[in-house]
């Protein structure tokens, strides 16, 4: 690239939106396109999504779970055989009319997400008890029609899994559902180095057509919130819309009950917010597409580029390493690998070649450290793990930093105000209290959290009696 | 399942389409839903393809492409910017006409392919030879309104590869265009054992914006053929539509020269196809999900099933091993797993624990070997590459068994008729003759052939003076 591609970015407490855009863009991870609130996901940003994908894939097949794959269009009829799913999901459907030159005698939606063909689906192949339980996931791209867009964050289009599973018993259900959150929060907390809170989503904010929605949530570096994961329990609504029934251990006819859980793009975009700086994005090693970047210094001398390409050669079998052996300068190429949040530099030139040892960069500190050549393949891995477990606990500490109590309205304005973050307060139950805090403070209930603690004993709208803390905060 | 899965299904040779309608069903590869002309890949048919897809993924990162992903809708001005690209694909793209509740102010198709969407993009990313080429490869769904569509072979939507590249020079656009075709017939004949023949499509063939198309055509066992991948050669077209320039070397400003190529789940209907027989799926051990399955005989004896069990845990990091314990009969088992084409079954039964051995009984040919258990580590990977081979031989001989030559008309009707298949014939270059082969015969060209020969020196159609053989058969 004749251009100089490490541009100046805008300092994220200035404009933290603004920030997001410059980073996405300039560390090469998206592109715009003429499809409006679409994005491109380009190389860089793809090999992220696939670490995370690859991580996740596997942990779904391990606790049992199918890959499938669904029709992307859903007929309209379909789309309406439940009630709940239909009203929450209609507004934001994208219709196809026509095919071809003809116009369709029933319109078909892009799939939002995909219950009801999986519903269709079941009732087909499930009839005995032997048939349970049926564990499916499937890796697709969905359209919801979002007015305001912003890459990875809220788009068109994203990708996604979503399983959707089938169970003898509600007791099978809620383990399933249980378990998967848990999945998604191993992958945020070991894969991704965020910290999650996991709990249930009040009754507003559940999903259209779930008994009850589990979710996890996350902070971001500006003190907002981000739903990182849902897991529902379906329960028998969908099951009985599409008569999926079977007949049970004594040959009595029941009906099936249902989960599905979705993990997104998104996730990207979080990541980006919880881990990121002012020179840019600092991507956890676990996801890094390239964890270690040679620099060679003084890369004209003789013996120089040998002897980093041999370092490469010798170190790639054990960790993503990369060279970076363009003829920009090397101050040019160090401002590139931080902007791409690339978690070690390697340093090498004439005098390290002499002393037979190199210099390791951490993104995340900043902190250079003189290795011997020979210890590279074992301190090197060392280092990931503590650069990814550091991150980790940066991050817990900028969330427990930023999370705060509050007994009364004031409270939790001054709080949000002060601090931004997630405040703990404690609600009646009454989605008029919700409406009207949302309305207050611009915050909205993002779980009840399983860790459940007494603040006071009423609600911090109402002041009625209150038995449930629930955790709030303005949200992506 | 309570249900008999394995029924009868119809024999190849009374109603070849019945039978590969029964065995996609049967197999448990697909099932309908109510989204016509669309199919669910069911667990067993998506591991199929995860296996295709790794190997692939693959071979295309290894030849230095970069995985990307473009938006799913495409405005209906940008895929109007390249003319005979629109004309080619206007009949049969889906339309969104509406998001949520509103109309939108410009349709959007569902991508039927996504040469404009990379084109627009490139324009935005290239500006120096420096920046050349770009090897950019997605892995997505796409859209085409078929009218008539069965499994795998023709639905409405599939998935697919699709790759997109820019280079400085014709020669470097050729290169790639070869290259990829190659990589390619290596999965094909490698992976799937399916012998292919490489050569050029006609210009009535080509791809809708091509300069040309290279392919690569294989033959169902009922002799008709089938386009398995599909290379082009897009020369400057898609650039000069689009505007996509660099300054070159010597800093003059050039057009790009560019490639697309792909590759789709069309190629299970081939793999069915090709090494399938009357007790159904025949799967190559590169692709099987499940290579070896266990099934214990006599499982109710003492000591058997935790001998199979053993077994399973012995050899899994050696191969994909699966294990049948079900309380159904062992007559069943067998036909359940040659239904499911599964390569090797393992049969283990009280007798053989007594004298330390197993049956290995081979899918492909039926045949029975004993086989001591401690061999069973390097008995087994061998027998494997045997099949995978066999499979290959007996395609190839099939192929060149049903692959005849024709000095007239006459002759390519008879043999045709007699053998289907493809036939050998020279042609003169014009598409009237192109057109009359088809309409007298139903027969398509399917390529001119790398690998010519001459045959005769007059064009099998009208006798005028012809240079170039061509490959006709009909054709899925």
């Amino acid at each position: 690239m004749e251009k100089n591609r490490v541009e100046q970015i805008t300092n994220m407490d200035v404009d933290f939106a603004q920030w997001y855009t410059d980073v996405v863009l300039k560390a090469e991870l998206v592109d715009y396109s003429s499809v409006r609130g679409s994005m491109i996901i380009r190389p860089y940003g793809y090999a992220i999504w696939e670490n995370i994908k690859n991580a996740l894939d596997a942990e779904i097949k391990e606790t049992g779970h199918d890959n499938v794959y669904m029709p992307l269009l859903i007929p309209e009829s379909l789309l309406q055989k439940e009630k709940d799913h239909i009203e929450g999901f209609a507004p934001e459907v994208a219709w196809v009319t026509h095919g071809g030159n003809e116009e369709l005698a029933e319109r078909l939606c892009i799939r939002p997400t995909s219950e009801v063909l999986f519903a269709e689906h079941y009732k087909n192949i499930i009839h005995s008890y032997r048939d349970l339980p049926k564990l499916y996931n499937q890796w697709a791209n969905v359209v919801r029609w979002e007015k305001t867009t912003r890459p990875f964050l809220r788009t068109l289009e994203f990708l996604w899994q979503e399983g959707h599973t089938c169970h003898e018993t509600e007791q099978d259900a809620h383990e399933e559902t249980v378990k998967m959150l848990d999945v998604y929060a191993d992958i945020c907390e070991r894969v991704l180095a965020i910290p999650v809170i996991k709990g249930q989503k009040t009754e507003k904010e559940k999903f259209a057509g779930a008994e009850y929605t589990y979710t996890i949530e996350s902070l971001m570096h500006d003190g907002k919130a981000l739903q990182s994961g849902t897991s529902h329990n379906l329960g028998t609504g969908f099951a009985k819309a599409f008569g999926i029934e079977f007949l049970d251990r004594e040959g009595k006819l029941q009906t099936v009950h249902q989960t599905s859980w979705g993990f997104t793009t998104r996730i990207i975009g979080a990541m980006i917010m919880v881990h990121g700086d002012d020179k840019g994005l600092v991507l956890p090693p676990e996801v890094a597409p390239t964890q270690v970047l040679i620099v060679p210094i003084a890369q004209h001398k003789e013996g120089v580029l040998d002897v980093a390409y041999a370092l490469q050669h010798a170190l790639k079998s054990k960790m993503r390493v990369g060279i970076d052996a363009s003829d920009k300068k090397p101050g040019w190429k160090f401002n590139e690998s931080e902007m791409k949040g690339i978690p070690i530099r390697l340093e090498i030139g004439p005098k390290d070649i002499e002393e037979n040892k190199v210099v390791l960069v951490r993104r995340d500190t900043g902190e250079k450290i003189a290795v011997e050549q020979q210890n590279l393949e074992t301190e090197i891995p060392r280092l990931l793990q503590e650069i990814q477990k550091n991150l980790y606990d940066k991050a817990l500490q900028h969330r427990l930093t930023k999370t705060n109590t509050a007994a009364t309205m004031e409270e939790f304005k001054d709080t949000l105000l002060a601090e931004g973050g997630f405040v703990k307060a404690m609600w009646c139950g009454k989605e008029s209290c919700e409406d009207q805090i949302k309305e207050e403070t611009q915050a909205t209930s993002r779980c009840i959290p399983f860790d459940q603690e007494l603040i006071t004993d009423t609600c911090v709208c109402c002041g009625e009696k209150a038995e449930q803390l629930v955790i709030w905060a303005k949200a992506y």
